[in-house]
C-alpha cells in the first residue's frame, strides 16, 4: 500500500509581513510518496526531479518531518519508504523546502491513518523545514499546509490565524533562473529597523488585513508596500525594479519579493489582470537576460492533499 | 446663535497600534462652544476647566483647528467666539488636545452650516492637534472625531480604516495624578527597532485587526502585547507592571499604557470584568500612593456630535 501527498509552493511574507504571513498558491508543488516496507525504519529511497538533496533522512527536510511525526506517534520502528518529486526548484522563494516537509508529514499521516488534523500536523512539517531556512518559520509551511492566507502570530505556540480570501484576489509569481539561498537573504537584513519605517510597515500590515476582511482590493494596493525587507533584498535580484514597476503597470494590485527571492511575485484582482501582469515581468527579467517562469493562480484555499 | 460640539477621549495606540491605531471611549470629553460675534475674526473668549491653555488662536489646539477650517471655507473674516470647555486633563495619554481640536471644528462646521463630513474635518483638526503633540499623528484625533476603533494608515493622505467593534469590547481606562507630555514621552523612545521585535509586534497588530472582525475576545488578549514601545515608557508611570498585572488578574484581555500616558487601560470581555479590573487598577496606583480616576466603557461608535 502507498499514498501520494501533493503540497503547493507558497508566497512566504507577502511583502509585507515578514517572517508572519504566507499565502498558498495551486502550483507547482512536491509530492512525496509514502510506502509500507518490510525493513524497519524511515527511508528515502529516490529522489526525482532535483539533484544534490540529501537522502539521510535527519537532513531531508521531508525526511526529518516524517520521522519528527513518526516519534511523536511511536512508530519509528515501522517500516516506511519515502520517495519524493520535486516538482519545484529550490532557492526559488516559493517554499520550496517547506512543500517537502508538509507533503512529507501528510504522506506519513495517510499511510498510517493517523488521523491527525493539518494543524496538528504544523509543529512537525515546521521542525523538517527548520533545517533548509535556519530557523522556525511557519511562513511557508502553514499556508502550503493550511491553504489560503495565513497569519502565524507566535511561531513557538504555533497561534496561527487564516484569514478571508477575496474572491477575485490572483496571484503571479515570475521564478527567474537564479538561486538564492534563504540563509543568504537572511543574513544581509539589518537587525535593527528604524522607528518610523516601523510604523510605516504596521499600518500596512493592518490594513492590509483588514482589506482581506472587507474584500477591499484598492486598500490590498495601497497597502501592500514593504518598506523594511524589499529595500534590503531588491539589489539581490538583477532587475527587481523593474519587474515591479512592470507589474503595477499593467494593473497588479501590489507587487514584491516572494519569500526570500528571487521569485516576485504581484497580486491582482482577476487572472486576466495576473496574465498580463505576468507577462510584462517576465519581459522585464528578459530585459536584464534573464529567463524566468510564470506561475498564475487564485490563491489555494486547500493547501496540501493526498492525491488518490 | 450658538452651538456646542462634543469630543471624546480616545486610547491612542493601543498598546500595538504606536502612533497609527487609536480607540474612542465615551467619557471624559471637551466642550467647544461657538458662536457669531459682530466683531470680525476669530477669538477665544474662554477656556473653563483649565489653567495655563493659550487664548491665542495659532496657540491653541481648538482655536488653530477652527482657524485652519476657515481658511479652507475663505472665512476667516466671519466674527466667531469660542469657548472651550476643558472637562478632561491635559497630559493624561487620553487624547485631551485632540479632543479639543476635534470639538473645535465640528463647532466652527455646525455653526457655520458648512456641511463638511467627518472625514472632510479631520485634517483641521489634525492640524489643530499638531501644535500640542509636535508632529500630524490622527491617531487621537480620527478615534475621536469618528468614534470607534480606528486605523490611520497614512497620516499624510488620512487613509483611515475603520474597524468593527465586537459588541461585549469594554474599556476601563485608569488616570493616575501624574503629568506627563507626549513630546517628552517620545523623546525617550529609542529611534530603532530590533528586527526580531518588530516581527513580533506585526504579527500582534495583524492579529488584534483579525480578531476584531471575527469577535475573537481570546486572540485580542494573546496579541494585545506591546513589546516595543511600553517596555520603554513603562519606566515614567510609577507602578505600572503591578496596575497592569492587577488589570490581567482580574480578568482583562491586555492591557497597556494609553497614548503617552500616564493612564493605563485594559479591553475586557463585558462591563462587569472591566468595572472589576478598573477597581483592581486604581487600587495597585494607591499602593504606590498615587491617586487615580476610573473611566469604563464600551467602545465609542459615535465620535464627537453636536450637543442639541
Amino acid at each position: 500500500m502507498e499514498v501520494k501527498a501533493f503540497a503547493p509552493a507558497s508566497i512566504g511574507n507577502i511583502g509585507i509581513g515578514f517572517d508572519i504571513m504566507g499565502l498558498c498558491i495551486q502550483r507547482p508543488g512536491d509530492q512525496v510518496v509514502a510506502r509500507h516496507s518490510s525493513t524497519p525504519g524511515l527511508r528515502i529511497t529516490e529522489i526525482r526531479g532535483a539533484t544534490g538533496l540529501p537522502t539521510d533522512i535527519e537532513l531531508n527536510t521531508a525526511g526529518l518531518a516524517a520521522l519528527r511525526l513518526l516519534e511523536h506517534l511511536g512508530a519509528t520502528d515501522m517500516g516506511i519508504e519515502l520517495e519524493i518529486h520535486k516538482k519545484m526548484p529550490s532557492g526559488s522563494g516559493l517554499g520550496s523546502s517547506a512543500a517537502s516537509a508538509v507533503a512529507g508529514v501528510m504522506a506519513v499521516n495517510a499511510l498510517l491513518d493517523a488521523g491527525l488534523s493539518k494543524k496538528e500536523l504544523l509543529p512537525f512539517a515546521c521542525m523538517g523545514e527548520q533545517i533548509a531556512s535556519g530557523g522556525l518559520h511557519a511562513d511557508n509551511v502553514a499556508p502550503s499546509l493550511l491553504g489560503g492566507i495565513v497569519l502565524i502570530r507566535d511561531n513557538h505556540t504555533f497561534d496561527i490565524v487564516q484569514f478571508p480570501v477575496p474572491p477575485a484576489l490572483y496571484t503571479v509569481v515570475v521564478h527567474p533562473q537564479l538561486e538564492m539561498l534563504t540563509k543568504t537573504a537572511r543574513a544581509i537584513l539589518r537587525p535593527e529597523v528604524p522607528l518610523k519605517t516601523y510604523i510605516e510597515q504596521s499600518a500596512n500590515i493592518a490594513a492590509f488585513v483588514s482589506a482581506l476582511y472587507t474584500d477591499d482590493y484598492d486598500l490590498i494596493g495601497r497597502s501592500l508596500q514593504d518598506v523594511i525587507i524589499e529595500p534590503q533584498r531588491a539589489g539581490l535580484i538583477p532587475g527587481f525594479h523593474a519587474v515591479k514597476a512592470a507589474a503595477l503597470a499593467h494593473g497588479a494590485l501590489g507587487s514584491s519579493i516572494s519569500g526570500a527571492g528571487p521569485s516576485v511575485f504581484a497580486l491582482c484582482k482577476g487572472a486576466f489582470i495576473a496574465e498580463k501582469a505576468g507577462k510584462a515581468m517576465q519581459a522585464a527579467f528578459s530585459a536584464v537576460n534573464i529567463s524566468s517562469t510564470i506561475y498564475t493562480s487564485p490563491v489555494n484555499i486547500e493547501g496540501a492533499g493526498i492525491i488518490l
